[in-house]
């Protein structure tokens, strides 16, 4: 099997993205490695010294410390090792076109900085306001979505707000009305969840066995129930005029795509 | 102010994450556009033909359709503008090592897989147990945090999530005591997270301000008070036997990272 070593100064975030995605592109086990912080020229010498079986591996690396970079090269040739350097390319063509040098300083992505803080805050605020215990927050909020029960609101609060964005979530129940607050929001801020009612009844069923729950006294995956609760999201949707977006096999970083895009963060 | 083109024919959050990386080396304002499902010809042509000056962008692409990548490159040849390709040099390594062509699917790396639905049950199960309001979750969690309040425990859980762990926090309060259960989990899935003094002291103060809460009723930012948490936690966690973490100036990134490696996930 073939081991991608993901190597960073830094935590090996992007590393490891840019490896898995490379993978993903073969239908094989491809082993990924994340190796974080290395560092100093002993860090080259251990990785390089604890590497096994050396012709079955790639090296993948983001080191920016250049004379870290540039020993980790060097050490990879003389063992026979293909490394390929993700980020040098790309900041020697920035560094050229704005005539500058580079800070090398390992994990500037990832400081704690005014961006870092809005999403602690925006991860807060969507455990705060999730499922519409309390509406203080429709006011404060970047996104609000709506949408029935298994429309994927949940995690996909959680994940825009993973991104910084406050994101709160309205579930759509029929016999329970919408809030009022809703109809004065913005509506370019308001995002509908609708699914293709089949899936649905799969998704619920399917939710329901692995709770066990009991399958008659329960209207949640009733066909029919579902029918009727698909038809009232589309009518409240309808009435707040917002944009809705399909979920139906579509994965969350997709949606979360959709919505970005539109609100043009 | 130059501008980085993150081009991908899927969602371009690696293509993005490369480039923010990479210009985060510079101290400049580098202005970084995703630019998603670039899938065809006419996508690329479209593209090329809203680049509104020229020399000053770079494209970073991480397009997998073999024909597209290179119908793209060539355009940017032809009109002087610099791209860098991502995936493709680390593609053509796995593909000889391998002795395979790749599948040439774009978005492989986001399909809905089985790694896909643990981190949507992950981020279910962090905000249905945030805080220890139910203690079910306990023994089905992957990683259990505890900590006095404002040391990022409910960040650090749903950041955790979206990686796909199941995370419960604990918060540690005097006047409550910790419950039982804990002492029965394996502690190697317990993490400590710990806070210099006058850091905590600092976060708490910012927070009062921020919510206009009343000084002086409140021991909450009261530095005495807080020594005594502080003596509180170390007491609980030396009890507990587990792992601590100081969170002091830490990203979320970083500590998640140590968990995760602790736990050889």
């Amino acid at each position: 099997m073939i081991t991608i070593y993901a190597v960073s100064d830094s935590i090996g975030e992007t590393a490891e993205l840019v490896s898995v995605a490379s993978s993903c592109q073969f239908n094989e086990d491809i082993n990924v490695i994340r190796t974080p912080y290395i560092k100093t020229f002993d860090d080259v010498e251990d990785f390089i010294k604890n590497i096994k079986i050396k012709q079955d591996c790639i090296v993948i690396s983001t080191i920016v410390l250049s004379d870290v970079r540039e020993f980790l090269i060097q050490r990879c040739i003389e063992n026979n090792i293909t490394i390929i350097n993700i980020l040098s390319p790309i900041i020697n063509v920035l560094s050229s076109k704005l005539h500058k040098t580079p800070v090398y300083s390992p994990g500037a992505v990832w400081k704690m900085d005014e961006d870092y803080f809005k999403r602690i805050e925006a991860m807060e605020f969507a455990l705060q306001y999730d499922d519409s215990k309390d509406l203080r927050g429709l006011k404060n909020a970047d996104i609000i979505l709506v949408g029935l029960s298994r429309t994927s609101k949940t995690p996909l609060s959680l994940y825009l707000a993973n991104k910084g964005y406050k994101t709160i979530n309205i579930p759509l129940v029929p016999e329970i009305p919408v809030p009022d607050e809703l109809f004065s929001i913005d509506k370019k801020k308001i995002f509908g969840l609708t699914i293709n009612p089949l899936n649905l009844i799969d998704i619920r069923k399917h939710r329901m066995d692995k709770f066990s729950l009991p399958h008659i006294e329960f209207s949640y995956s009733n066909e029919e129930r579902i029918l009727e609760e698909l038809e009232y999201s589309d009518k409240v949707m309808r009435k707040l005029g917002c944009k809705t977006i399909d979920v139906t096999s579509r994965a969350l970083e997709d949606t979360a795509l959709i919505i970005s895009k539109y609100l043009n963060f």
